[in-house]
């Protein structure tokens, strides 16, 4: 049966996880099989070693936030699962120096009492231990328990910060409770966690639920983001309003719980930062940092904001998967400016050219039954339409006065923006982009043909097809090409309609439109492009013989 | 309804993102509707601009990957569909001065057409502007006009990192043209992408996505995260290998394709890591790049290694979304050190100690039928068998002469690893902790009772239920209590029963486990634990007198 999920064996996830941390990063890993931790490879055994872990299942909390100015080790137990009181042991004595070590721990009985006795017996054995308890929850007001959320971590970055100053374990201790006395997080999600190897999830979208899939406060029905925003910020607004009231300043913190797309995430940054206004003086994220695998939700966690703290967030770690910590500021703008209309026909006039090129577009008018009905061959038959549009907007640009007939490269620019503004679609574009490019020659006086041959070339770049690929160009370029040998309109128009006429054997494409059709549908019918630019020209030879 | 993501409107997310962007980095956003992009503050005109975009869905490419060292901007479509020409000629304006602008532009009709023309446009208005296409994919071999994909990204941060050190346009162009030709790309996922508003996604693992939900290269089957890595390096790895050779030293680029659990990245991140060995000189990633909204999936994106590219690649940019980039290294471990056995027995002897001891655990032993009765009522109905194992690892180690029965903190040091390792679950930690911290005051001469007082206040610390909450500690408070006011073994068990007969009338606690029954389940029953305790001291004062 195919995975609906990119894990293997579900039991050598840890250590999978784990080995690719340590291929990457400066860390340390446990050997053999009965400790699953990693260990910052450079830790000044005098500063604080700053050590977190528990369940697994959170990432990156807690392995991936060990390094530089974060965590110096973490303990992993198996998914959802505490370590055990060995393990933690054996990583408070791997870390732990004269710089004492801070157990950050989310209160969870497990947790709690694994890590605890780990601390207790380290200190038995003589080294500086203090415990932080992290208890952020706020779904269950009553509570005297509260779950550890990601309030966790941004205690880990206080305490970090700290520890990589050189702070005593007392006052890393003193800091790190300070935040988690203060950290208020709420979680939403619209369905459960789904660990390794388990295939049904609970789809039902509930407010407050824990990290590993205990069910939320109640069930929810949020419309979209903005009320789902809502749902969380309400009652958190409401807890810290109490605590600190209505006015304090705040730090934000908006976790990924699992699955949310990058545009979630950021629709939901933007409701939050709305929410806030100008309380908010810092976000950190919008990231995956306490997870719950894939659990398709957010959680926000709000603290006081304070300059010391604010310093304390957004020192740099060296730690890939701390994520962004920005100060909103007010949206700056501007004003795109819309392009320069042409001057219409403020260059010279020249009758005969103006004759030849109604003729022209007049002829493509008239060609339309004919284009729609090969293009229904070959495509969505509406490249008459279209063409039509675009030899209408030159007729009526024409009787408008407002072509530069007798000035080349003013027309050439001119008819860019007939095309473009008349026809939908690509073909407009492929005939402004041609257009353009020939009037640039023509503005340093190359010969039309020169010229013609920048815009085909550019035609080339920008969509990708060459001659031979039924297009256009199949008719343009051998009529660019009578032109370079010294033939007149006349020898052109032929030249475009053999052209055309090669298209019906082409069968096989590599770019353009045609590329994507069967040999069978493309044999023995002229690409009505190429038979537009064979019209074209032969209605332009027509008025000027 | 409820809605199954975190989206408001669906026409304004791309407006909804690009607010929230602006409103946390130094970016300019374009006001009013036509125009959707943001450009950076503070770019230098007398440096190359390096303008990327396309269609949305794709965040962080390329409206979150504008910044310091990578894109100067990004024009945004809407959601799959390319900006205009007008948004693009506007951007390109905005931003373009002596320096020049290199746009880089992935490989589709529509965004090839518009990003050209508008390029045409601004060449015709002076500006000096440069194209570089990205067509990495690799899934259709014989196709002449391969997608962009992600490897667009590496090429955005080579032009960026040269634009930003002030190279010219040329040079700039060069480069980005130069590893455009050299990446290639290939994604799996397990689900198409679901644009806001829709719901109703594809579920088929296939090879070859595009990242607009064009149907793969082939269904495939894979049974995890190895066979999912396989299938994506082995095509890869064909084509890297017949272009450059087998021994290249390659850049990785591993992509989300937009809702993979941080578990699954770091998993399939340890598949690439192996696969490719000594190989891979750089990681980008795992992160989520060039995404299709939620598409469950990945890609990886190889390049040829070199020392310039290295440091292209890895130079620090001012853009949240870019992502760690890593030199893979050997995985450096260490040996958990295993705590220390205690030194049974090597203390001193005394053998009412012994007797009372033994007289106590054995009253747990017999009391097993009732502590389990009661348990029944309260709990999992084992707690009789878990404080009996306890109570008979005790008189195991009496047996065998491993208790230090002269030397109280020897003892209680003993004490703890007997019942660390004899009770299972959240039991034997509780009374490990009370002894470990029991043995730390009385090694300092401190009175048994007041000892005890530490020991219990760090039961309370680390297992966070106090005196009245139905636990043991309301047996052994009153009974370390009676011990303090100068009580002897018998007052000590008569105050431990007293307060054990108190916990069948508490009927709500807020900590423990009693914290999770009703108060009409609880009532009339004492706490196994605390009788547990009264039993113990009963048995241990019996036999002092």
């Amino acid at each position: 049966m195919s995975t609906s999920r990119f894990f293997n064996d579900p039991q050598h996830t840890v250590a999978e996880m784990l080995d690719a941390l340590a291929s990457c990063r400066p860390l340390r890993r446990s050997d053999g099989d009965g400790v699953q931790a990693v260990v910052a490879e450079n830790h000044d055994p005098r500063r604080v070693a700053v050590v977190s872990g528990g369940g697994s299942g959170h990432e990156p909390a807690h392995a991936g936030l060990v390094g530089d100015g974060l965590l110096t080790a973490a303990v992993c137990g198996a998914f959802f699962a505490s370590p055990s009181v060995e393990a933690v042991l054996a990583v408070i004595r791997e870390v732990t120096g004269t710089g004492g070590c801070l157990l950050v721990v989310k209160n969870y009985t497990g947790d709690r009492l694994n890590f605890g006795l780990a601390a207790e017996r380290a200190r038995a054995e003589g080294l500086a231990v203090e415990v932080v308890l992290v208890a952020d929850d706020i779904a269950l007001p009553d509570n005297p328990q509260p779950r550890g959320l990601a309030g966790t971590v941004l205690v880990h970055k206080v305490a970090g910060d700290l520890a990589r100053a050189g702070a005593p374990l007392s006052e890393v201790a003193t800091a790190a409770r300070a935040i988690a006395d203060d950290v208020a997080t709420l979680s939403l999600s619209l369905t459960s966690a789904l660990l390794p190897g388990q295939s049904e999830e609970r789809r039902t979208a509930e407010l407050g639920l824990g990290i590993h899939n205990e069910p939320g406060a109640r069930a929810i029905d949020p419309a979209g983001a903005h009320e789902a925003m809502s749902e969380v910020l309400e009652p958190l607004l409401a807890v810290v309003d109490e605590r600190h009231g209505p006015e304090t300043p705040l730090v934000a913190l908006l976790n990924d719980t699992g699955s949310c797309s990058t545009q979630e995430l950021t629709v939901l940054a933007g409701e939050l930062l709305t929410a806030l206004g100008d309380r908010l003086r810092l976000l950190v994220g919008p990231a995956p940092l306490m997870t719950s695998v894939d659990m398709h939700g957010f959680s926000v966690t709000l603290a006081v904001w304070s300059e010391e703290r604010d310093a304390a967030l957004t020192s740099p770690v060296g730690v890939p998967d701390w994520p962004a910590v920005q100060h909103p500021r007010p949206i700056t703008t501007f004003t795109p400016r819309p392009a320069d209309e042409p001057e219409w026909g403020t260059g010279e006039r020249d009758d005969a050219v103006a004759a030849a090129l109604r003729a022209g577009a007049q002829a493509v008018v008239d060609a339309r039954a004919d284009l729609d009905a090969l293009d229904a061959r070959v495509g969505d038959g509406d490249a008459g339409a279209t063409l039509e549009a675009g030899a209408r907007g030159v007729l009526e640009a024409l009787d408008a006065d407002r072509l530069s007939t007798g000035s080349p490269d003013r027309l050439a620019t001119e008819l860019a923006a007939v095309v473009a503004r008349t026809m939908g679609g690509s073909s407009g574009v492929v005939l402004s982009i041609l257009a353009t490019a020939t009037a640039a020659r023509l503005a340093d006086d190359a010969p039309l043909a020169d010229a013609l041959a920048a815009g085909i070339e550019r035609v080339t770049e920008h969509g990708g097809a060459h001659v031979g690929d039924r297009t256009l160009l199949d008719a343009l370029a051998p009529a660019r090409q009578a032109l370079a040998d010294g033939g007149d309109a006349v020898a052109a128009a032929r030249a475009g309609r053999e052209g055309a006429d090669t298209t019906a054997s082409v069968t096989r494409t590599i770019a353009g439109r045609s590329s994507y059709l069967r040999p069978e549908d493309l044999d023995g019918v002229v690409d009505p492009g190429a038979e537009a630019v064979a019209r074209f020209l032969a209605g332009w030879a027509g008025a000027v013989h």
